[in-house]
């Protein structure tokens, strides 16, 4: 297809595909004459991605950048392709260990869950229960316990979904999606039942709350 | 305390303290002194609050501006101020009512859920559903379920977990903490069970995948 094709059906405008052409993010097209060229079914899906993961997952074309650089590598291993996702996932990952890393680590062995030392999610939970903390809302264990129980299960559907036959740019596309895109989804639903337990609870009498 | 003190126990920079006393996120001290005034624990919590929601939760200093106005509005039911802070998190709420909205709908009146129609949550979520069906990953109603009920689990111990006996400031601040520090807490989780369950079932033979 055309350019302005492929830009019409990815629903990502042409100077914005143009864009990402010159920025290597989106491999050029086969040349069918000066100043033409052809786009194929790849170039459709991969700016879908990138789309997904700038709009929906709110990634920085930084980040999108090292995402696909990692899909694209074929000697990565899938299971390292999920760390690099998990990375340009993260806010800047400082070098030292973070605040309550004792406490994650703690958790992560009770739960015996095989993770990186350096995964940078550990960094970010340890930053999220330092704070509140701080606030004087500390996590209790079977507060934490329960949050772990509720992402064990999710993950472990989640991982079992990328199908066993698929290629591998198919389950490297696959954990992306799903880290990025399901994460949008369960906040999304986690807000929502908020507001339907806070609309029982308060929601006729707040009044007397005050 | 002086506000060297001030800054010095929140953790927030003297700079910084300054400026969000010149912007109005930082009510004034008593003034004691010329150029000098007192700062109370009130203040101290405050400052915690605007780190929390800035550092951990990511939210630009508007969003912050639009929850610490609604925490100061004594007006405003508790109820509605969950609300607020939800608008404060999604991303620019346009007016049309976004795509898939039929989808959630629908999964909202079967889930028998109170929600506001105009909450932000229902179009983030059908464009996070919209974006997975353009992947060529629709959601099947099993899956979109399984995370409704975890998401449904964690909410009604969150709000639950509001004291009875709070006065409105304790619990305005609980609700907003726990819809930001708490997403952030359970994200990070479930990348660390994602990398768990990934290991275990690519990580020692992830060549085979390719």
């Amino acid at each position: 297809m055309r350019i302005s094709e492929l830009a019409a059906a990815s629903g990502v405008p042409l100077p914005t595909v143009k864009f990402y052409l010159r920025e290597g993010l989106l491999p050029p097209g086969d040349a069918i004459a000066v100043n033409q060229a052809r786009y194929e079914e790849s170039h459709l899906r991969r700016l879908r991605l990138i789309r997904a993961l700038t709009e929906v997952g709110g990634l920085p074309l930084k980040s999108v950048n090292r995402v696909l650089e990692a899909i694209d590598d074929e000697h990565l291993p899938l299971h390292e392709l999920l760390g690099v996702a998990h990375y340009a996932l993260e806010p800047s990952a400082p070098a030292d260990a973070g605040p309550m890393r004792d406490v994650v680590d703690a958790l992560l062995d009770d739960l015996g869950w095989n993770i990186n030392p350096e995964a940078p999610a550990r960094r970010t939970l340890g930053r999220a229960l330092a704070t509140l903390s701080d606030l004087g809302r500390a996590v209790s264990p079977a507060v934490l316990r329960r949050y772990a129980e509720a992402a064990d299960s999710l993950a472990t559907a989640e991982v079992a979904a990328v199908p066993a036959e698929a290629s591998r740019g198919e389950a490297v596309e696959s954990v992306v999606v799903g880290t990025v895109l399901y994460e949008a989804v369960l906040d999304a639903l986690r807000r929502l039942a908020q507001e339907h337990h806070s609309s029982q609870r308060f929601g006729h009498g707040a009044a007397r709350t005050r």
